[in-house]
């Protein structure tokens, strides 16, 4: 039984985290679903605030993505980028020419004081997406990537050097100072939340950022609505991107167990249960003894029919 | 005979004066070329530095404009614009996706605190323009058009209401505090420029801005180099823009005769010699009792061959 005036809140970074969010979309009815985004991997790039994880979001919601690509819209020219390289620009950030009509319009949006809550919400609107999606804070937060070779920007980690230096920790320049989104924030003291949805995201670089805004994990666990992990890691590698080659870098066990315990050593209390892939079913005792609730499942998700079944089963766990 | 420490100075604004710039590009051996570009219809847009004039100017030369617009880039394509007009953005001035890599390229170069001449410089020599193009000014000059409807910035007249407002004046903010382009200034004062040449363009937004640059049109009476008008009115029309039009408004007869008359009255002692049209023989009685030495040929330049050999024409003008 859904309470109406009770609502989901989904925690997620970009690709990986989306793919759940995309079927938690289709499964809840319309207005049910609030998104908190990542945007620690924000940054400024040719003069453009660039926010990958929101666009990501809000492209995948809109059935705009690139589904080839990844990352992106689809039907995409790169124009720009051709003729920026022959002027010896900077290219290692791909900017396709549909894609920079959204920079460019989110850029004029925040000179004229507009927040980036305020921005997103607005660009949610006019591309059609009716989930409420809202980045983790209005203030600046950016993740660095410690390695071997240095601190390094989130974005030049990733995409410029393609996740190849090994990764010692990571810090999040200016979240000590950042006050979390206060319409979840508020969402969740008036207790207009039923349960909360931790998405297959990176736990370093995606969700870590958003449950370190001053204040906001422990909002989540203080709240009675259950907080329930999806877990990233199937049968040791990532579902997308670099989180199980981050997790041997640091030395941990990069598999489910791993990351329960990653979470439950940072966020004691904050997490109920804890969804797992078939594939990993021998790990669920001893994730079990961490403290959570431990659901199996398919967690692969390929089609849209896998995002909508597990978004499915990912609400209807705890359900009396 | 060319003297090699003597050079061309070519005043220009956008397509107009750009033709006959191109012919003299094609004239003159390398580095004899000095443009001097009008920037008063240099504007903020997106967040980004638009000079069209420049541009307009280093794509002719480069060989990469637009034939069938008049403007921008050849083989251009318009995705960005089209997504912007779908989020609602602005899109009355159509920025091409290619064009749009000189503007994120030219903010990225100002932001490092780059002059507006050193970034076109740079741009020209990445776009392997061989003739030296100079803004006439690095400080910021805004051309306003005074109208029956109040005053508009030049490109909110020009481009967004398609110059259907009637003129009642032009004014250029800025201009007292803005400082002469200091290469050429130089270059005048050494005395390395053996003649001035006026190109065809619309002498109220073109080249009345460049002129009136505190000290510049001085500079260029009280030097010995002749200074040649190429008239932008032809058989009582404009080459190009809405220089015909304005003059009608503004009660100025929209003939040659009338461009010669504006020139003398606001610039004593500036020109010495008139280029006008075949069609406007009848004229030349009256132009010459102004004190200028009148010099007739056909000044429509249509084809490659017609900006060359109007090129050639205005340089062989006073040769002994």
């Amino acid at each position: 039984m859904t309470d109406k005036a009770k609502h989901v809140l989904a925690l997620s970074g970009g690709v990986g985290g989306t793919k759940l969010a995309l079927g938690l979309a289709d499964e809840l009815p319309d207005g049910e679903l609030h998104i908190l985004v990542n945007t620690g991997d924000d940054f400024e790039h040719l003069g453009l605030h660039i926010s990958p994880d929101i666009d990501t979001l809000l492209y995948t919601l809109a059935g705009l993505a690139n589904q080839e690509l990844g990352w992106g819209l689809a039907d995409e020219s790169w124009n720009t980028m051709d003729s920026l390289e022959r002027l010896g620009g900077e290219t290692w950030f791909r900017l396709g020419d549909r894609d920079m009509a959204t920079h460019l319009w989110r850029r004029q949006q925040l000179s004229t004081g507009a927040s980036i809550s305020e921005v997103t919400a607005l660009l949610a609107q006019r591309l059609g997406v009716t989930a409420a999606v809202y980045p983790m804070s209005d203030d600046a937060v950016r993740t660095m990537v410690h390695t071997a070779a240095g601190n390094l920007a989130f974005q030049h980690y990733f995409v410029r050097d393609q996740c190849r230096p090994a990764v010692t920790g990571f810090s999040f320049e200016g979240i000590s100072a950042a006050r979390p989104n206060r319409q979840v924030l508020r969402r969740l003291q008036d207790q207009r939340v039923s349960r909360v949805i931790i998405c297959p995201s990176n736990p370093f670089v995606s969700v870590d950022p958003i449950l370190q805004v001053p204040g906001l994990w422990l909002a989540l666990r203080d709240n009675p609505a259950p907080v329930i992990l999806v877990s990233p890691i199937v049968a040791g590698k990532a579902l997308k991107g670099p989180a199980a080659k981050m997790m041997a870098e640091l030395g941990v066990p990069a598999t489910a167990l791993g990351v329960a315990q990653h979470y439950c050593s940072r966020y004691p209390g904050l997490l109920d249960c804890f969804v797992i892939d078939d594939s990993d079913a021998e790990l669920a005792n001893e994730i079990g003894s961490l403290g959570l609730q431990v659901a199996i499942s398919s967690t692969i998700m390929k089609s849209r029919e896998d995002k909508q079944r597990l978004a499915r089963f990912t609400l209807d766990i705890l359900e009396e």
